[in-house]
C-alpha cells in the first residue's frame, strides 16, 4: 500500500520486545481505526518519560527524581545491597515483599560473545558504591541464566576482594511446582542446597 | 515504586493489542534503558499517523491521500468490489496475489451484543458506493468467524436488493494442511463446496 506514516509506525512498533511484524501492523491498525486517542496518549507517554526519567544517583534505577523513592526511604536496611540485572528484576524482587535493604541495577548482564564487558554493564559504579563502608553483604540477585550466573561470578570475585561479604540467590525448586516437572539440573541444586 | 512518568508509559502501552502489564513493562525498561532512541522514534510515528492518516473517501481505507493508490490505480477492475473488516484484512488479501478490484473497507464487524450494529461498521457507506452503477460483483471477505458470517449475511441482503450480484469467499480446507488435523466443520464445508 506504501503509505510512508503507516510504514514508519509499523517499523517504529517492531522495535518494541517481543513485537513482529504482524504484531506491530495489528497495533497501529488498531490505533488507526479504533484507539486514536490511545494513540496521542502513548506518544505523549514516551516522549514524557524520556525526558523525564534517568538513572538513580545511588542504584541507577529509572526515576525522576535525583534519587530514588527506594534510595531515600529510611526504612530500608543500607548494609545490605541486592544487585540485579534490570529495573524490571528490581521491581520483581520488590513485589516479593522478601528483601529491605538497597539496590543497584546493573545495565544488564555480562555477554562477551556480543561485546557486553565489565565496563557496559556499569560493574565500576557497583564497586563504587558497595564500598560507601555502610553495605556489609551484596546479595547477587543477577539471573540464573548462562549470563547471569557468568555476571554474578565475575562480580563475587570483585566484591570479596574488597572484603565485602557476597551472597547469591538460592537456586531451588519453584514454589507451587510438582517435582516431577522440575527439570533435573534444578532438583540437582535443590538437593546439593538442602537445608 | 511509583514512578509517575514510567506508569503512564506502561498504562499507555499497555492499551495496545495483545500487551498485557509484564509485557507492558518490559516495553517501557527496554525502551529506557536501551532504546531512548527508538521511543522518541516511536512517538514522533505516533503523531505523524494519527496527524496525516485518515479514511481514504473511496474505500476508507487508511491514506495520506484523499483516495488511497489503490482506489486511484487505472490497472484495477472497478466491476469488482471487496468488502473486508479492517485494513489488515484488506492487506492479507493484497498480498495474497488473487484480488485485482477494488476494496470496501468496513469499520469492523457487527456485533449486536456489543451494540456494534450496520450503521457503526459503516454499511451505508458500503451500499452508496456498490451502487455507483460501475461495480458488478461484490464480494463478501469479512471474516468466518460468528459476527464475520453474520456481517456477511446482514450485507448480502441489503446488496442483493439493489440489484447486485454478491459473492463470499470459500470456505475450504487450508493450504498445505492435513486432513486429519483440519476441523470437523471446516471439512464438512470442504465436502459441500467441493469442485
Amino acid at each position: 500500500m506504501s503509505e510512508p506514516a503507516l510504514d514508519a509506525l509499523v517499523d517504529a512498533l517492531r522495535r518494541l520486545p517481543g513485537v513482529g511484524v504482524k504484531s506491530a501492523q495489528r497495533m497501529a491498525f488498531h490505533l488507526l481505526q479504533h484507539d486514536r486517542d490511545g494513540a496521542r496518549r502513548l506518544a505523549a507517554a514516551l516522549e514524557a518519560a524520556v525526558q523525564r526519567m534517568h538513572p538513580c544517583a545511588r542504584c541507577h534505577t529509572f526515576t525522576e527524581a535525583e534519587v530514588c523513592a527506594t534510595c531515600r526511604d529510611p526504612r530500608r536496611d543500607p548494609k545490605l545491597l541486592a544487585v540485579v540485572e534490570t529495573p524490571a528484576d528490581q521491581a520483581a524482587l520488590e513485589r516479593s515483599g522478601s528483601f529491605k535493604g538497597l539496590y543497584y541495577v546493573l545495565m544488564g548482564r555480562l555477554s562477551p560473545l556480543d561485546g557486553v564487558g565489565v565496563e557496559q554493564i556499569g560493574a565500576e559504579g557497583l564497586l563504587a558504591r558497595a564500598a560507601d563502608g555502610v553495605v556489609e553483604e551484596v546479595i547477587l540477585a543477577t539471573g540464573f541464566s548462562a549470563e547471569g550466573e557468568l555476571t554474578a561470578h565475575a562480580l563475587a570475585a570483585a566484591l570479596r576482594a574488597r572484603g565485602l561479604k557476597v551472597t547469591r540467590l538460592a537456586r531451588g525448586v519453584p514454589a507451587g511446582s510438582e517435582l516431577e516437572y522440575v527439570d533435573l539440573s534444578t532438583i540437582a541444586h535443590a538437593m546439593g542446597d538442602r537445608r
